[in-house]
């Protein structure tokens, strides 16, 4: 048990609704004799030496976020460099802690690892565990990550009402284009066809950065859509990309790239073409932040899963992430495993799978359950038209014009 | 009972999560005699003569939308002038129908008072009720406008969790800048705070229209703002102008302004005087289409206020609006009442009043039971630091240096 005395937890990227609850799982699943350390604003405070000694008050206050969005350690992006991971080592080896514990996305788990290779070298023990986040769902080696069912649930809703709104104001408008998170894997904007169970219902096209969208067909689409509709209702990943073009980007801070305006240029692009009234918008931080979106069984899962870590870190596991593996068994069951960081690693970024593409209703049936009883249908009677099977214009766009 | 036998009903302006429910209200309200015709896509339908009757098969279909958002007639914005006014006096004179009731916001009010001078002039009897809706609450002679409680409610949770977001992400972004709707008044964006309990959260300062903002004071406030909080959440209304300068537009279509944009201008001012990371996003169409986030409150007050419009159409009240006046006694009670259709059109647009802007506590007090039981907080356990009263950082605008 030695090794486990000391103990330094972080959190790392971007915040959602339920990392609190991962991190208050992973406390709770903790024994007694442990010295935790909340390691401040992600890798920052591995390298700047901001680590801070929980006791029985601060841990109670850390507690009272497991319904708080946000990351109570504080989180941030930051450019680990190697320089910097030889840093943080030697920090956490003038306070004799030898397990090291941060729940992330794919950056964490490669920090993680790299870490744990610097440790060796160093000739220091360091135990290493990873909890998964991320509401794009683009970390590899586990069915899916806490944050992204409750963010889907967000997406969806948002999506199925905004629908609905510009279905009233057809005489004034006609074209809305909603853009999504997600980076470069189209999970979040695939869970805007969730709700769709009407012919001609919203939304009426998905784009996913898995599929670069081609300019004129896409115009000519979208008009075909009107055509049929009265409105189009289209949903773009921040990822996408026009044929040819690259991804769009807000800006670049800490040496990453912070995407987003996509949407801007669709909105261009088909005023200029078509002369439609046309309005572009971003869903916004409350994608990953709306506690009042929290699909239960996201919440919950979260709150497992860094429970889990604190078990494996007990039994001596190192160089892992937990992992949340669906079974083949009728109905909704998962066991969480252990997979190898360095697995994580070399599968990389986790797009989605060809399979969801070609069959979105196959992607639906994996969804629904992450998202459980938090999926609020409009009213059970309600049916404007008769039900469909998802249009899922978006396979056009791999064929180009 | 003659007057009454044929109705005509439409919905206008921008859709709220509950304009549906007060279209059910009504309908639920007529007498079974009664022949209802739906005009489709507000005024437009009435000029372009595009009304449905109504039978037994497609009411059913309406009441269906009691928890639909948007406008399921239709709804949308029309450039309604007096010519045209007279031919959907004429539609409706060659129809026989003389009874006109339209759910809407301040335009709406004033055209149906027109409507009627124009009818009278042309010696038609036309009885004409108003229903009133904005998520704006800028329409006078009630004391708040259904759907307003519900885009408040969107507005408050969606600025508490964002902020929790931010406060994880301040080594890497410090200051947001959320824009809201409301036009020219500052409603939604004061309801922003309504959640604002400890020392430090956001919002940390809320900019609204009734006040301009001096760019050098705001600079300034928002520099002292980041220096004691480590990250300001800055709320601004979408109606907000600099000083001097006049209100962004996103664009004028049919004659009518769509205000957007001012929270970029603000990014943009604060990142070349600052140096920080500034995102600036706009809450969207999810303000007043979320169906989840209604308040039942809302939803409920929504329906009663259309029941009432058809209990006064049966007692043949004309050229009123039904108005929602709160009583003095201890909790929350009301009445609805009628106004007339005059008072409202002079007394128009309503604007935050003085009192509420000197003393934010009054508004969050007046605002809170209107959201109800839907007031979701943070784990009651949850205190970040000490409550404090809402420091109302916008009120410094006003002194211009």
């Amino acid at each position: 048990m030695n090794r486990m005395h000391k103990i330094a937890v972080g959190q790392a990227g971007g915040p959602t609704a339920v990392i609190n609850a991962s991190l208050v799982g992973f406390v709770d699943g903790l024994p007694e004799n442990v010295e935790l350390y909340g390691v401040m604003n992600g890798y920052q405070g591995l390298v700047l030496n901001e680590m801070e000694r929980f006791d029985r008050s601060s841990l109670e206050w850390l507690k009272q976020h497991r319904g708080v969005p946000g990351a109570c350690l504080g989180s941030g992006r930051y450019a680990f460099t190697s320089d910097l991971i030889v840093t943080a080592v030697l920090n956490l080896k003038a306070r004799d802690i030898h397990t090291l514990v941060f729940i992330g996305g794919n950056g964490t788990m490669a920090a993680l690892q790299k870490m744990s290779e610097a440790a060796a070298s160093m000739n220091y023990e360091l135990q290493t565990i990873g909890i998964p986040k991320t509401v794009d769902n683009d970390l590899s080696a586990t069915d899916h990550a806490p944050g992204y069912a409750s963010a889907a649930h967000f997406v969806s809703m948002s999506v199925r009402d905004i629908n609905k709104d510009l279905e009233a104001m057809r005489n004034f408008e006609q074209v809305r284009i909603i853009e999504t998170m997600g980076r470069n894997a189209g999970w979040l904007a695939m869970a805007a066809g969730l709700h769709k169970t009407c012919d001609g219902d919203g939304p009426h096209m998905i784009c996913i950065p898995e599929l670069a969208v081609a300019k004129e067909p896409f115009v000519r689409q979208v008009q075909n859509i009107v055509k049929d509709n009265g409105i189009a209702t289209i949903v773009v990943s921040e990822g996408v990309a026009f044929e040819g073009g690259s991804q769009v980007q807000r800006e670049v801070v800490n040496g990453r790239a912070v995407l987003g305006g996509i949407s801007t240029e669709m909105e261009q692009l088909l005023r200029s073409e078509l002369g439609l009234n046309v309005r572009s918008e971003n869903l916004g931080m409350n994608q990953r932040s709306a506690m009042w979106a929290v699909s239960s069984r996201d919440h919950q899962e979260a709150y497992e899963v860094g429970k889990q870590a604190a078990l494996y870190l007990e039994k001596g596991y190192s160089n892992v992430m937990i992992s949340i593996q669906r079974s083949d068994a009728i109905g909704y069951n998962y066991d969480l495993k252990s997979v190898p960081l360095e697995q994580v690693f070399i599968l990389g970024e986790r797009m989605l799978p060809e399979t969801f593409i070609s069959n979105p209703a196959d992607f639906y049936s994996w969804l629904e359950p992450l998202i459980g009883d938090q999926v609020r249908r409009y009213p059970p009677a309600w049916k404007r038209r008769k039900p469909h099977d998802l249009k899922y214009h978006k396979l056009e766009f791999g064929r180009s014009q």
